[in-house]
Order: C-alpha cells, then structure tokens, then sequence
C-alpha cells in the first residue's frame, strides 16, 4: 500500500501543496493558491503605509489550506487514510501578534484597523531603526551571540520587529499575548499546540539550545518594557525539526477532508526545508537556492565561528547537526537590473521577434565568449553583501570596459561576480576550518541557465548539480511531515532516512573545466583585491552612498 | 575697402575653405567638401589593409581646394585681389612620402597598389610595435626629450610611421626623397615651397628649436639604416608658424581663381591652430576642443617640465610662447559607446518618437539629477588615459550601481569623469607651476549641451566659455593666412593683434554653482583617489587586458 504525506510552502505570494510518495518522494500532484491579500506595502485596514512596510492577513494561509488541500484530494481520489503526515514550511522571519487562544489580534473588531495588527512579512524592512539599536546595544554589551549571526542582526528579524510595534503602538503590544512566526501559527491552527521550531527560532530570534534567547538584562538594555519578552511575548515550548507538533484538529480535518489526527510536524523555514529535500544529509555538501538572491545552506558536525554567516544554529537545518547559513543579497536581481536598465533596443526587438527572453539572447551572445576575453570584472554588490562582509550600503563595481566592451559582456561578468561572490563565501568557510567538499544549486535560474551553471562550476572548481525540482520547500514539508507520523506509520524515523529515500536528486551535473579554472583563478583573484579594497579598506563606497543620500 | 582672408581646414573626412573678414574675423562664406576616398581602412590599391591601418590618397586634398575655393569665390563674388592671404590647417601627423620634386609615390604606376605609398592617417596606429621599438630605445638611451612629451611616443606621430614603412617596404623607404606632414605638402603644392611647420614638427616629430631632432646615434639605434633619416626623408627647411611659405604659384591660382602670388602660411595643426582662432592670446588660458576626444591647448612663457602632456613646444601653437598640448583620449566616444551598448529599448523609441536623439533625451533626464545623488563614480579611460597617465592599456570603471541606478545616473556620471579628467590636467599643470587661470571650451558638444559646460564648471570651479563659432580651424587658417600677408597688405604683423582682431569670442559663458562645486570637490577626491589605486599603485586594469589578450 502506497503512503503519502502532504508538504504545504508558503511563499511570499502564494501558497502550495503537494503530495508525495513517502516511499520515494515522488511528486504526485500539487496545487498552487494565490493569497487573496498578496504583500500590503501600500495600505492595510483603510491606512496608508510609510515606506519599507510589508505585511500580510493570516486568513490568506487559512485560505490556502482548504483551498489547496482539498483540490489536492479531489485530484489524486488519494484515501486520505494513506496519507500518513503533514509538513509546513513558511517563509522567515513573517510574525504576527495574537491572543492566547491563537487569535490573531487582526480578526478582532478593536484591531482590525491598526497595520501593526497584522503579520509583518519577511521583507517588512521597516524596523530598521529598532535593529539599528538593537546591534548597537548587543555591541556596547559584548553579546557573545552577535558573532553567530556575523556580527549583525537583521532589520527582517524578531526583535526588532516586536520592537517596532512597542515603539510604535504599545498598547497593542500590551494585548498581545504571543509574538509568533506565521508557520507555527499554521501549525498552532492544525493542531491546536503551540511550538516554536527551533529553525525559526535559532535563525531568526536569536534563540539557541546552549544558550535560550539572550538575557533579561539585555532585553531590559533595549527598553525596560521589554525585559520579561521572552517570558511573555516570545515565550512557548521550542521544538526541533521534525518533531511531531500533534494530530490534525477535528475542525481541520472537516475543512482539508484530511483523516482527523493525521501528524503534523513543526515549521521548518522554507529554504533551509530544502536541504533534506534535495536529498543533502551528509556535512560539507553546500545547498545554493538561486533566485533574485541566494541562500547558502550547509551542516557540520561541529560548531566552528565563522565570520560574515547568516547564522550558526544548532538543530537550525538537520537534527544533531549545525545549521550554517549564509547569503548573497544580489543574484537574479543583478541579471534584472541589467535586462531593466541596460539592454539595447536592438537586442529587446531581437529577443521579442524571436519570441525569446532578454535573457536567454544575452546568454545566446555570453556563451559565444571565452572566460577572460572581455578584460571585465564586476563586484555584485548592487544590493549590498549579505555574507561575507556583511554590509547593505556597499555597491556596484565594474572595471575594465572599454570602448569595444559589449552589453553581453557586462552581463557574463555580472554573472561571473555572482559566481565569484559564492567562492569568497565558500573559501571564507574553509578557512574557518569548516569542509564545503560538494555544491548542489537549485532553483529556476540555474535550470533555466547552463552556461551560468558551467561558470560556477569553472568558478568554484568543482562539480555543480543543479536539481531540476522546483518543489524543494514543499517537498521539504512533505518529508518532514513524513518524519513527524514515524516508521511505525509508513514514514520515517529520522530525516536523514527519510531526506535519503524523498529527496529529488534528479537533474544534471557541471563539471569544472581546467583550463577555464586556470582563467578563473586568476579573475577570482583580481575580484578577491576588489573585494577586499572595497569591502574592508577603503569606505569609498559609504562615502558615495552618504554623499547620493545627502544630495537626493 | 574690405580685405579678405581663405583658411582651409583639412579634416579627418572632408576639407572646408572659409572666407574671413581681415577687420574682425567675420565668416563671409564658407564650403565643405568630402574626401572621395574618405579613410580608407579596409582595402587601398586593391589590397586588403591589416587591422590598424587608415590611410588617405593625397588627390582628395587637392580636390578640395579646386572644388571648395573657386565655389566660394562664386558665392560671394569676392574679388580674388582683395583676398590678401592664404592659410592651411591639417589634420597631424597625417604624412606620406613624395619624391623631390613634390610627386606623391602613390601618384606613380610604380607604386599606385603599395599600401606604404599612400598617405597615413593621423589614426594610422599600425605602427606600434615601431613606437614600441622607438620608446624602449629612448627610456634605454635616456633620451632627455621624452620628458617633453609625457614619457612616451605615440605610435601615431612621425618617426614610428616612417620606421614602419622601413620595416615592411624597405624599396619603397630608399625610393622616397621625403616623408612629410600632408599639410606642408598641401603648402608645397600651393607655393612651390617645401616648408615643415614648427607646430607640427615640435608636437609630431620629436624636434625641438634648442636641439633639433633627436641625435643620429639615436636613429641609428633604432635601425642603421635610419641613421641618416633626418638629413634625407625628414629634411628640409623650418618655418614657424605664421611664416609666409611663398605666394600663390600660377598653376593654382588659375585652377581656384585666387590671385597668383597671394600669400600663403605654412600649415598649422588643426587642434593647435583653433588657440588664436577663438581670440586666446594669453599665457594661463586653457582651450578644450571637446569632440570624441578632447585636446587642451595652453600657452605660457615658461618651459617647465610636466608630467603626462602630450608634448610640450617652443612656437608649437603662438610664437615666443611654449605651446602645452594635453589630452583626454575618450569624451564624445564614452556618450556614444553609452548609446550605443547601454540605452534601453524604451528610450531608445521615446527618442525617436519625439525627433530628438537619444544624448537629448539622455541629458533631460540627467539633468534633473542633483550632483551626487546618484552615487556613481567613473573614470572616463574606456580608451585608456593620454593624460597624465599616458597609458593606452587602462580601461573604464565604474562604482556605486545599485539596483535603483537609472541609465541617465550612468550617462552623467561618464560625463562627471571626463570632467574630472580635465580638472586632473588642470591640476597637474598647477602643480607643475603652470597656471591655468581661465577655460575655453569649443566643438560641437559643449555647444550641444549645456548641462555637460555646467558640469565642467562647477567640477572645475571655473568660469567655462564655450564658444559657439565651430569653424576655429578654419578660421585659425584665415588668421594665419592674414599674418602671412602682413600689416603692409592689410593684414597684421603679428598673430596676437590677428587673434585679437578676428578671433571667434561669441558665445556663452557657465558659471560654477558654489554648491555643486562643494559637492564635486567630495566627489573629485574620490576620483582621484580611484586616478591614483588604478593608474598608478596597481596594475589590475593592464592584467586584466592580458589575460583578454590571452583568451580571444
């Protein structure tokens, strides 16, 4: 008898369900919902957003269970009684203020008008001042923890943004009982219990198994109103990946058609579900999810600091291993700019009357060039660098144009800085003493783009496979749902068995070629002095951005 | 009674005959013509012509003026006596061998399909490897001129052309009695009168009134067979400029209608030339001609060593006066590169749709920018740097992009770096102990855009003129034309009451916004400070050009 778990990803936009084959991880179908309410960056309840705002309505994650589920059911005649576990992943950090009993404070009639009210998106950069703050008092206090979050923490994450509404609406932040990531809210919803995961919480909110969340004193540092937060506000039980949060309500299970008490376990993140989805369990093997940015996932037995990482968390990505995050704040949004900004007119109408992308034309044209031949090297750092330097006012940098240089040569070498700004990470890795022996990338640019792949592969000197699954989080979900109902009901006891027999691993394989490595080496090296004159010696581009932001 | 003065300018791809009021420089008339050769870079004699080459045939010059003079003549129905002088400006160095009595080589069956017997375009840069040669024989000899001339030789000037022409066609060198500059063969040809202008000699030859040309030691440690090179193809008498070469020679007086015996200037360089044409007489006072490339002129009473000009002569552009000639290798080319790889689609049509062209379109939207609030800085070197750094091998920079950077923040940030390149020059010169105390600006761009003469002013801190009159050569030749007549004919005996008199001041004058300037002086030393990392402490753009080099 054939089992099945159902992993459902919520996205930035939309939501998903999938249902896959616990024996395999097969994808059997899946059913996509787009939130009715999308991102409010402009408006909510009637009121005009200042600007860096970014919030959601949590009726649109209900809305896509019972949406997508049921279609999920509908479709595949699947028995409900052979699909043996839910999982959840979500995106991060996405909170929401609610009561004790789960509601959030957006549904009340007293709420339903204040923005605050509602889930603060990932993206909601609008806490930034709180942030700001906050590292400056982690810094003057020597927090031991700023280190593993590489010396910074992020406007997008948990404090800051509960620090926000404090500052800005306390009263609401007086009512709320809870402080909650959107996903364990989810869960809360399915089953009634309330779990932070220990991904969210360890990558997002500063929360460590060794150490809990920083101290009261601290807190009190930030604002007095805030020392007891983790008793209150951010307070209930932590739980590992893979955990079983509970059986699915009744109520849920009327609404989804699913079997009442169906498991289902905890949150993950949405790209750190992705690791064992690909079927990475072992340590060393780096997960690159390339999109407009890219996340850098990767475990290790042991915990080893490491300068200019998202963060380091334990349990944070695979149970009994430590979580290594880091980043690269620019990727795809490079390749748009570009397309948005520089892209001749010839080379647009050339595209449209072929029915092509800007982007495969331009690629049509990079391919036709050797590595070196146009004498480019760029910086990607159009959007700042995330990891490893760790700095949003850094810029754009491109060096060695002249007047025979083409546009598809400036976006090989856009494409190339990406490719280099991914060694830097892995080589500042590997002086730290923690192994990146294997690289997988996924996501819709590397399957979409060979030649891309063949320059990290030459980059990076090792071989590239780019799985050609798109559904990484939501079968990422699906396995750890597969995790959470056990072996003992048709799944798995650990994720490692389970990540070993789900994981999609399908897809191709790039392998360096030497004598583009030679190349490389001696680019990557240029890039390396570019990168440390501009990122670490000289603030020139601080100045700039101090000087454009003084005369705008 | 009104006198009358012909200037003919002879540029790149056509030739222009002007007819000037003696009294204040009025243009009375004014006819072009196109070289029916034009630059002919592809073939020549029904010979393919190897990448580098650009050659002219020397029948196109003497088209020019039994084509241009007898039409002026026709449309203003001047009578021929009352023109009272002659002048000629050429293009430099533009030479080509000729036989003693004048006769092109070219001209004869013997040589009419040799490449080598054809006229070499100033931009004929298929000499190098002999400049090459030419220059490490100099630094290895210590040859004290080559400071005079920023340390380097450029493989457009004489001695590279005619080493080049003893390289690959020994005959044709023994063959040829000379080897002259197209402008004093053009003289020739209206005299009879062989005549080398200091101006062309002192900035193209390598001669100097104090020393000469360089020592026969030195020719003869280029080749043996050179060693005599200056007492045989380079021979022949000196005359600076303002010189009267002869009168009008009966031949061409009947095939133009001018006078015979009318007095005719020996040639002037057309940059060098445009220094009286538009009124400046006076030491300090730097004239940019701004075209795709930009030439400074300045002159002062003093010889002092600078770093980085493109040559430094005694009588070189007024007499009694050292003659400063620096440059900027790319302007008007960096705007055009910039339209032509990097303008989007979108502007593009917006442009077209409303007639104008793409620079106007470019320059509305730059316009309405703040100095600095893009962020972007650039060095103007996408053709390497003439001065102060005299490196061919340097290339373009640009930092501070961000994906909110527009196409018109780039396009006036490549006009902020020309203007820092200039005041670069300008600087240099004052460090050196040259002033620079007043900035004319001339040619079809800071006419064309008035935002880019507002750009240069409040980078230079200066007042700019920019006149509007774009025929300086032209007009340049009929003052020289009217020196060579003299006072006694109506004329003037000197070219610094003919400047005063019939120099071109009309215009508009910018004047620097203290604010900008404020702004720019931040934005300058960054400049500098990226001047200074890439062309002088490090060697990553020259690299990065020979692993280009290796991988095309």
């Amino acid at each position: 008898m054939t089992k099945y778990s159902v992993g459902i990803d919520f996205g930035t936009l939309s939501g998903r369900a999938l249902l896959a084959d616990v024996s395999n991880g097969c994808e059997i179908a899946c059913v996509t919902y787009e939130y009715p309410h999308g991102v409010m960056s402009d408006s909510c309840g009637g009121k005009k957003l200042p600007m860096d705002w970014a919030l959601q309505d949590p009726r649109d994650y209900l809305e896509v269970i019972v949406k997508t589920v049921p279609a999920l059911l509908e479709k595949t005649k699947v028995n409900p009684k052979d699909i043996i576990g839910i999982g959840i992943d979500f995106t991060a950090c996405t909170p929401l203020p609610v009561y004790s009993d789960g509601t959030p404070l957006c549904f009340t009639e007293k709420w339903k008008d204040e923005p605050h009210a509602y889930v603060k998106l990932w993206k909601h950069h609008a806490s930034q001042p709180q942030a700001d703050r906050l590292n400056e008092t982690a810094e003057k206090t020597g927090q031991e923890w700023l280190s593993t979050y590489g010396g910074k923490i992020s406007s997008e994450w948990m404090i800051p943004k509960l620090m926000q509404i404090l500052d800005e609406c306390p009263e609401l932040y007086s009512d709320m009982d809870y402080f909650v990531e959107s996903g364990d809210w989810v869960v809360w919803q399915l089953t009634g219990n309330l779990f932070r995961n220990t991904c969210a919480a360890g990558y997002k909110s500063i929360w460590s198994s060794k150490d809990g969340y920083p101290s009261k004193e601290f807190f009190r540092a930030l604002d007095a109103r805030l020392e007891d937060a983790t008793e209150t506000k951010l307070s209930g039980k932590l739980a590992p990946v893979g955990t079983c949060a509970g059986g699915l309500a009744e109520k849920m299970a009327a609404l989804t058609g699913l079997a009442e008490g169906t498991p289902v376990a905890v949150m993950n993140v949405d790209a750190h579900v992705s690791v064992p989805a690909f079927g990475i369990t072992e340590p060393g093997h780096m997960l690159a999810i390339v999109g407009t940015s890219t996340c850098h996932m990767l475990v290790d037995r042991e915990y080893r600091p490491v300068n200019g990482v998202c963060g380091i968390v334990e349990d944070g990505i695979l149970p009994g291993m430590y979580g290594y995050e880091a980043g690269q704040s620019c990727v795809g949004d490079h390749f748009a700019w570009f397309v948005e900004n520089c892209l001749p007119g010839e080379y647009r109408d050339e595209a449209k009357s072929r029915g092509i992308s800007p982007h495969v034309l331009l690629t049509e044209k990079a391919e036709l060039l050797k590595p070196g031949q146009s004498g480019l090297v760029a910086l990607d750092w159009w959007n700042g660098n995330r990891s490893i330097l760790v700095d949003t006012r850094l810029s754009g940098l491109m060096i060695g144009m002249t007047l025979a240089t083409k546009p598809e040569e400036m976006y090989r070498a856009l494409i190339e800085a990406t490719a280099y700004g991914t060694r830097e990470i892995i080589e500042n890795y590997r002086k730290s003493g923690v192994g990146v022996s294997a690289f997988t990338a996924s996501g819709g640019i590397p399957n979409k783009n060979p030649m891309l792949c063949q320059i990290y592969s030459d980059v990076l000197n090792m071989p590239i496979r780019v799985v050609s699954s798109t559904q990484g989080p939501a079968l990422g979900a699906a396995i750890f749902g597969a995790v959470a109902a056990g072996k003992a009901a048709g799944g798995y006891d650990d994720i490692y068995s389970a990540g070993e027999k789900m994981g999609a691993t399908e897809g191709k394989t790039y392998y360096p070629n030497p004598e583009n490595a030679r190349i490389y080496d001696k680019l990557f090296a240029e890039y390396e002095k570019l990168h440390d004159c501009f990122g670490r010696t000289d603030d020139m581009m601080k100045r700039l951005r101090a000087i454009a932001q003084e005369n705008r």
